[in-house]
């Protein structure tokens, strides 16, 4: 867990072998759809993920950032965050196909209280 | 071409067979991430992408939306708004991977004329 508050949380995703930053905004109550949000809910979500976009970038300096809301397996909304390299196993091609090279051996690369203290800062 | 104004447009993609009612929502002015564009450019844009969403949902009923910000090969500022189907060629998973399932043949859907009619009512 990065941040939470009463209405969302951002969580590091540490399932994804070389992604490293790689964050997830999920929203507290149940909704599918950004639709199904109201106007103050969708901006105060939308929010989050541009905090954490921020984040990302500062902490990580990707080479570009990846923003996706999918939910089709788990129908409960949530923003993937994704920061990409040109050396990522995917790039440039989105990180749910099949990986184009192998992941990186982990580095010291634990990006996790960097992103807390930025997100603390934002916040 | 779907509908536009002076900030961005919206287009349907007809280039991912099985997918119909694939929209994108795209910038008209070049910037590379959302986290680039100020406060109120951000609402802007977003602000189209629900009502792409909304359109999608009213004119295609999907089993859920897919949304996502990627651009690692063309990096500037663009939003898909897929509409997803138990039925589709990928479903659940994302439409990048490899494909479950063939896509159905063609039918008769042509959503173009009833998807730009709903986000001329939207604007």
């Amino acid at each position: 867990m990065l941040w939470q508050d009463d209405f969302c949380r951002v969580v590091l995703v540490e399932d994804t072998p070389g992604y490293p930053g790689f964050c997830r905004v999920i929203l507290n109550r149940h909704a599918r759809e950004m639709t199904d949000l109201d106007r103050h809910e969708r901006d105060r979500l939308m929010s989050a993920v541009w905090k954490t976009e921020q984040a990302v970038r500062d902490v990580l300096r990707p080479d570009k950032i990846n923003l996706a809301s999918l939910g089709n397996v788990v129908p409960h909304l949530h923003w993937h965050v994704v920061p990409r390299f040109r050396h990522d196993p995917h790039f440039p091609n989105p990180i749910w196909g099949e990986a184009r090279r192998a992941a990186e051996p982990a580095q010291d690369t634990h990006p996790g209280e960097a992103l807390r203290k930025a997100l603390e800062q934002a916040a």
